[in-house]
């Protein structure tokens, strides 16, 4: 387990896109850009069941997720590679709900699909580095 | 193999970090921000033997690359998997100034460390996905 510093919590806290990486099942890499959320320790991701990264997730616990301030990209940065520790729907619209205030500026997630089960996905981190 | 549409050529060589995923010896993932090139089917890499990254991808040739443009990245985005089929010394440290003249607008690497054997990494698409 790895603990988070204040600068990353700051920086995770902030509106850039993450990037996070799960596993295929051929164990090569799947890389997209997802909304992210801390807690202060743990890295919460916001999705739905049934896509690829869900998929890999359920499957393969690994993951890595990127994030960086595009205006200051070499100075703020933080590489984390952890492991899913949760996926659960409790929560879900409430916290999708979240993310859109921060990074939309919206009360309430636009995009939501009723045919989708959302899902907080909790990550714990286990190395982190980053400038 | 998968081939990049103009647009994602485009983007690419905007000066956008790329997130650049490798495998740990252990299989898990790890993910670091990196300068991009391509020269419109393969994406180029430089870095430096030695490193976390270069020696997973010696070890195993298989990656993912994501760049989005953080000004529109939910419209601007490609997200790549693919494997490495060539890491060559030779032309590398004028590519690493090319990049500098990219990414810095410089026309030398001010970074250069001696101690260091630069290397470029090329990596063929095989799958790409993005909006």
């Amino acid at each position: 387990m790895a603990q988070l510093s204040s600068a990353q919590v700051d920086l995770l806290k902030e509106a850039h896109l993450a990037q996070l990486v799960t596993l295929m099942p051929d164990g090569s890499p799947q890389i997209s850009p997802v909304w992210v959320d801390t807690d202060g320790s743990d890295i919460l991701i916001n999705t739905a069941l049934g896509r690829v990264k869900s998929n890999n997730m359920e499957r393969d616990a690994r993951v890595a997720v990127g994030v960086y301030d595009a205006a200051n990209g070499y100075d703020r940065v933080v590489n984390i590679r952890g492991h899913v520790t949760a996926i659960t729907e409790e929560g879900a619209n409430a916290h999708i709900d979240s993310l859109a205030k921060k990074y939309m500026g919206v009360d309430t997630y636009p995009l939501r699909n009723a045919a989708e089960t959302r899902v907080i996905v909790r990550i714990a981190p286990d190395n982190i580095t980053g400038r």
